[in-house]
């Protein structure tokens, strides 16, 4: 007998995790719903000409590809190499993000749909990377995105959202940070090589790891003369209140159309009077987060600097993703959380509320038919009115009852012993306070709260 | 540019059916929780050397397999045949079920699970079978199972879980019927053929299809003389109430100690005296379910005969699941839900409630950037009371924003016209009854009911 297992980079949720998984989903959901988002379902599985080259080389790499079921042997062996023998057995794959499969959706239902498509999803995705710490080859996605529209307006409300979402899971210290795609084109254009944009925002995106003379080495490296690197260090430079950064990069980018706009963008969602913030959004001119997807804003979480996370969130706008599928001048903006590392982050914080770890509140030990039939009408008035409530499943020592209850960390044990029945009492004893009480078995509903 | 599409048997959930079947599991959730059970999460993707042989030769076949990632050619090349390519390419499978990786978690988990583990799971299977109506190639699962306790007051509690449940989704006329594994092997041992056990329930389950005649050529025909038909005939004439049927299957089944086994566990199961049903399971001594696997109790659940939409759960006790990886003497019994059948019962009874259908409720109509932030505010003290609002995204013509209102199913619409800023009032229209009213802008809150 092989001991059992599961697949390298997969979890098995127990309860307890899953409990509190399930506080984070709700509270997201419930946030991403009163902002007029709306759930949508994608399988598991998309065809393969759906995801392929959608993600890169290295993505296509990375998915979890389906075996076509049934007989594979013949086309296998007509296979010359490992690209034709993948073809020919497969055509199928996990799903490897949201926001394809959405895509995908947008433009099945185009003539159904009401634009502005305001849509969340929360479901897992899967990549074969090198499973680490924190990094794993199933975990859930949570989106929320709003196609069909060029509105400034869903950027605010996306970063409300962000703002919202944390505020009720009770974090303090988390920073929005924002940024402007064509503030970064503009810079690339203003030194007069567009072509190295990608290159520019790769070295700058490492600021923090590398530091300054590091960045100029890269930045070297890619081909950027002294001059370029002064300017780009000038722009590196920008600080202040968001008032004064957006000052600094009007005249800095001010030879660039493009930059120009980006500023009145980053402006615009910084200053639009729109919903008040818990924690302010901040430029920071830095942020690149992968690029060549996003067309204007961009915008990274960063969890309270205390607990060492990084990001726990991200988005912007993209346009024209739905083109993939062949419908052309649909624009795009959407945020995505990063469930695992907020997971982490209330637990290093111990920011979980009690609820949201509760499971079964009261234990009726299990003493005999005649204690047990009383105890089990009781338990179902209690369950009726939503508290959980177990009776022991068999009549066992009182010991192991108790060790149950214990172990299962339900802190509520009642007992009605012969004695007790005859007398029509009850006891109730509190794991938390240690203390135990006698009541009137009538006044049992009324003990737990219920009227 | 190909047309998009998604495989085969799967399905895109858009918000609506989201939401509708939400709001099925999460009834199914709620009682699940309130009865003690806890919630597990298991991965996607299992090893096949956890799946490989647990589902029968079909099964195995059924299969989506996951390609290894990497140069797989070189192996797929030294395959002679296509059992050796499938094992040389792949070592992982999508779920199959729920419970052999239940089984698997609580073998994993042995050391820090508290006897008897009542887990419930709620995630998606995938088998490729020939996709039909009804039949998907992914589908939610909903199971309940308690392992580690031999009292039949568990199986008591899983048959009043379905009767909770499907009460509180406004089921009625829906059957609960029980059966008991040891009655049928009681049959086959009072026949003196217990090797043919399954030919015999095969059989007897399709009575209600092939009529009693069809059902005795099928018997003929598996072997059996007309001497232990007679036998089966009689088995399958008894009638009455649970109380006659029992006094009948005992009479019939007497010099069966199996059987009266079961007759016993079944009678305690319809009188344990715990709880109260709604719809009182019924004995159909015809009812097998497949089998192999059950060892007592099994139960099956019937939608309204109005529907004919047949099964809509079914579950049982099982012994030594745990044993397939080595964990033995671990009893278990379990049920579980068919959402998807559900789903289609309460649609065809019109059994969801408005609140699962329920999206944005009120729409602000978007007339310009002062009416627009004024109405922002007063939408986001909806959104924090739970409601959940929406600003237009632009200043587009109302008729515009009306169709979207109405598009989106949306009750209600503010409009702020700027003579109605400067009066201080506000226009709410209410699409359902198609009344309009003008009210003062502060009053809006409570408008919607909040104080």
């Amino acid at each position: 007998m092989i001991k059992p297992g599961i697949p390298n980079g997969t979890r098995d949720f127990g309860p307890v995790v899953v409990r509190k998984r399930n506080y984070i989903f709700r509270t997201i959901r419930e946030t991403f719903e009163v902002f007029g988002f709306q759930p949508l379902e994608t399988p598991a599985m998309e065809n393969l000409s759906t995801l392929t080259g959608k993600y890169g080389e290295e993505g296509d790499k990375l998915m979890f590809k389906i075996l076509n079921n049934g007989e594979i042997f013949p086309k296998a062996q007509a296979a010359t190499d490992n690209k034709s023998l993948v073809a020919a057995i497969t055509e199928k794959a996990l799903r490897y993000d949201l926001t394809i499969p959405f895509a995908r959706y947008v433009v099945m239902n185009q003539n159904d749909l009401a634009l502005p498509f305001k849509r969340y999803q929360m479901q897992p995705v899967w990549r074969a990377d090198k499973p680490q710490r924190g990094r794993y080859r199933e975990f859930y996605q949570c989106d929320a995105d709003v196609v069909g529209s060029n509105s400034l307006l869903n950027e605010v409300e996306l970063l409300l959202i962000y703002d919202t979402v944390l505020t009720k899971l009770g974090l303090q210290g988390y920073e929005l940070r924002i940024n402007n795609r064509k503030i970064l084109s503009g810079l690339a254009e203003v030194i007069g090589k567009p072509e190295l944009l990608t290159d520019i925002t790769i070295s700058i995106d490492k600021l923090d790891k590398i530091g300054a003379e590091g960045v100029r080495k890269e930045l070297a490296a890619r081909g950027l003369t002294d001059a370029d690197i002064a300017t780009i260090e000038n722009f590196l430079a920008i600080s202040g209140t968001s008032e004064e950064k957006l000052t600094q990069l009007k005249t800095l980018l001010q030879s660039s159309p493009t930059a120009l706009k980006g500023i009145e963008e980053l402006s615009y969602v910084l200053n639009s009077g729109f919903g008040t913030f818990n924690t302010t959004p901040e430029i920071d001119v830095t942020l690149a987060r992968g690029l060549n997807y996003y067309t204007g804003m961009i915008v990274e979480v960063k969890a309270p600097p205390t607990v060492k996370m990084g990001s726990i969130g991200g988005g912007g706008r993209y346009d024209d993703l739905t083109s993939l599928f062949g419908l052309k001048g649909i624009s795009g903006v959407g945020i995505s959380f990063g469930v695992d590392r907020i997971y982490d982050v209330l637990e290093e914080l111990q920011l979980f509320p009690q609820e949201a770890q509760q499971s079964t509140k009261v234990l009726f030990l299990n003493l005999g038919d005649e204690s047990a039939r009383t105890c089990f009408n009781y338990m179902m008035q209690l369950r009726t009115k939503g508290i959980a409530a177990e009776l022991f499943h068999e009549n066992a020592k009182m010991d192991k009852q108790l060790k149950y209850a214990n172990k299962r960390g339900i802190p509520y044990v009642v007992i009605l012993g012969e004695a007790e029945l005859q007398e029509g009492l009850v006891s109730v004893k509190n794991f938390s306070t240690g203390q135990q009480e006698k009541i009137k078995l009538e006044a049992l509903p009324e003990y737990f709260g219920i009227s």
